[in-house]
């Protein structure tokens, strides 16, 4: 008998961890199984950081890891960079774009995308921050307004240049609201002659009463306080009624800016709809206690794509899914096949969840425990550098952020050409072809 | 009298080594002038180090340096993000695209751009590197190649695949095929299950009799044995007869390639072609020996948009051209006009020139010394590291270049869809907009 194929969906959190727990057992165990690792980009993205990309402290490659090079060391596993467009679960196969591959077990892991909730066109005027593009596109419509601004001669403009409006306070709103304060209260200060970046207005937008609804009342309004005194509006009690260009349309007011960010809302990943499995109210899938999906014991979804009660959409929840399937998956290849309700519960072992605000402060909830300030801060920073993967992205992302602190500065202020030409905002100067200067 | 206005077109080497030198004199001066340097990019560009960010060495934001730090410190310098789309030297006015400002002096310093010999398509067909968008165009196709051709099951796409075609063995030329060799040999060594990069093939293609036709015949002698030493294949008095979608026509064969890079030739920007203004065969302008344009002796021209006998296009000679120009603006602003033919005459002091050649050898020559080897290498790294601008890259390239010796990895291994959009070679997948896996 040749050996079983596993195929893994996708290389976030969850199907990264999965993938190295693989390579792990199997490497213990006689040639029982194979990986494939499917995934339309070549690198693993650290999520968690991307705000930073998007506020120019940190460059996508610091961030961003060859799914090839993490999982060099393991022969049982082979990477694919493909796009997948289906899942056929009765006939065992994953629809690529170039091809179909068959499995024995299916680890889905696709993650999620942002959500407009539904409102056409609502994805042209605000910025979605879920992929490293998108935090490309951030920076590069972030500090092209502040050049745009300084150039130009109308007040009104100026002003919507100088406005940033964040929308949705969860833990991505504040981190880059508090991160986009810094930017323009101590990076930018001295750059310009005549705008003061200082002056920019930041505003942060929230529907529910409160910022980090998942998080105990008291770090919600710690968050509030601290973005308070870095100069972010708060807006709480606030849904956006409707967007335009450049505006932001709430029950009381109207905002006009030319920098919108969106961080209100996440899917499960659109190829979630086609599987033909229960899913909850916001699509998630409802699976069973061991991960499987009702009826088809052979195939797990783990990470954001599921609904579990108590389970936040971390990567910590992911990544110990993904480990639980890979542990479950080998023990039967070694031992043989067991019935989906014989096997081995998830069980989310709560490792707690963070949010910095701005340079020197943070808010931390690790079960019963809830602290913030700098002891947070440098928790925050501590576990982060930790998780991150690879030696030498530690290194360096550890020297970025040791020299902001120290100088203010960011790392990576450069607007490219790509990233303006996806911005609503842009200026026709920036994203011409044609070489000048 | 209001303080008199110096527009610097350009911040290259030449434009910001003139800026830095003005910052200098002018704070030492009462105010007598004030400098506006235009860019259409918010960065400074390292040019010397745009061949690591092609070859996934390197981050764009290691060597891209935001003007606006660079220059912070001095008050009478404005720096200013536009495009320039034409001058009036009459008028004392340049054009840009948001308005025009006028101008006491102007110093031109818009550097080269690719060029295709005039060739129509060819840029479709082979990449160039110039500009950091180029950079990274080549470094999402080279490394989606490796990917596509992983995944496909035809064996004469898969050779097309793994064929890279340098066009033009001058500095550039030889740097990238060595830094492709490399990438190929080392860095990607273990990371495929079902293709051998090493066995990938690396063509350096020149029209003329040797590589490294600037250098001393010696140096480009080594120069070709060390590539052929490192796998690459050495096509000498091969000038390119034609080019198409993934092929490369020579009189003797026709080479077929899916990666075929550009590097044979360079213009001046297309604007000077619009100055009233001699130029030679190649359109660069003949200036006068104090570097102004003959009729127009407040309007100054330098870089590798000038000619002059015995300056090599490189940075050094463009940053003392920047100065020489700043010295003598800044000297008539305090004591006065001169006309041209009694200024201070440009004299260029031969720093040498140097070229790397892999992973530890270069080729230098300086003065009457040319030498290679290790030596050379280590010369190579530490001169480019104090040229270099600001601490903080010099940190993060040493860290990089250390690394990378060490490990044989790279620190920008990531395709980003922008990129890879760009690219003639391109696959569907991989450049679609929705997300997945």
């Amino acid at each position: 008998m040749s050996a079983a194929r596993v195929a893994i969906c996708g290389a976030g959190f969850g199907g990264l961890a999965a993938a190295r727990a693989f390579g792990e057992r199997l490497s213990r165990l006689p040639p029982v199984g194979e990986v494939l690792l499917i995934d339309k980009e070549n690198y693993h993205l650290f999520q968690p950081l991307l705000y930073q990309v998007a506020t120019a402290g940190l460059s996508g490659p610091d961030i961003a890891i060859p799914i090839r090079s993490i999982l060099r060391r393991y022969p049982q596993i082979t990477v694919r960079m493909d796009r997948i467009i289906g899942f056929d679960l009765e006939k065992q196969n994953v629809m690529l774009e170039s091809s179909s591959v068959g499995y024995d077990y299916l680890v889905l892991s696709l993650g999620a995308v942002t959500s407009y909730f539904g409102r056409a066109n609502w994805d042209q005027y605000a910025a979605g921050l879920k992929t490293l593009s998108d935090a490309h596109q951030i920076r590069g419509q972030l500090l092209l307004a502040f050049e745009q601004a300084e150039r130009t001669e109308d007040p009104v403009r100026r002003e919507e240049l100088l406005t940033v409006v964040v929308i949705g306070g969860g833990p991505t709103g504040v981190e880059l609201a508090g991160a986009i304060a810094d930017l323009t209260r101590h990076v930018l200060r001295r750059d310009f002659r005549h705008i003061d970046p200082t002056k920019a207005r930041i505003l942060l937008i929230e529907a529910g009463p409160r910022l980090l609804a998942q998080f105990p009342e008291k770090l919600g309004r710690i968050a509030e306080y601290r973005l308070k005194a870095l100069g972010v509006e708060v807006r709480l009690s606030s849904p956006v009624q409707d967007l335009g260009n450049r505006s932001v349309i709430l029950a009381a007011e109207t905002v006009r800016s030319a920098n919108i960010l969106w961080s209100a809302g996440i899917i499960p990943h659109p190829l979630t709809a086609t599987l033909p499995a229960p899913r909850d109210r916001s699509g998630r899938l409802l699976v069973l206690p061991d991960l499987s999906l009702p009826g088809y014991p052979n195939a797990f979804a783990i990470g954001d794509m599921v609904s579990i009660p108590g389970v936040p959409a971390i990567a910590p929840a992911a990544m110990q899914m993904g480990r639980h399937v890979a542990s479950l998956i080998t023990g039967e290849l070694s031992a043989g096949v067991i019935p989906p309700e014989k096997r081995p519960v998830f069980r989310y072992r709560d490792k707690g969840m963070m949010a910095t605000i701005g340079r020197s402060t943070a808010v931390v909830w690790i079960g019963k425990a809830a602290f913030n300030g700098l002891a947070a801060w440098l928790a925050w920073l501590a576990i982060h550098l930790v998780f991150l993967i690879g030696f030498r992205n530690k290194v360096i992302v550890l020297f970025q952020w040791t020299w902001s602190y120290l100088t203010y500065g960011r790392g990576a202020r450069i607007i490219l050409r790509s990233e303006a030409a996806r911005s609503p905002t842009r200026h026709k100067a920036s994203t011409s072809s044609s070489a000048d200067g």
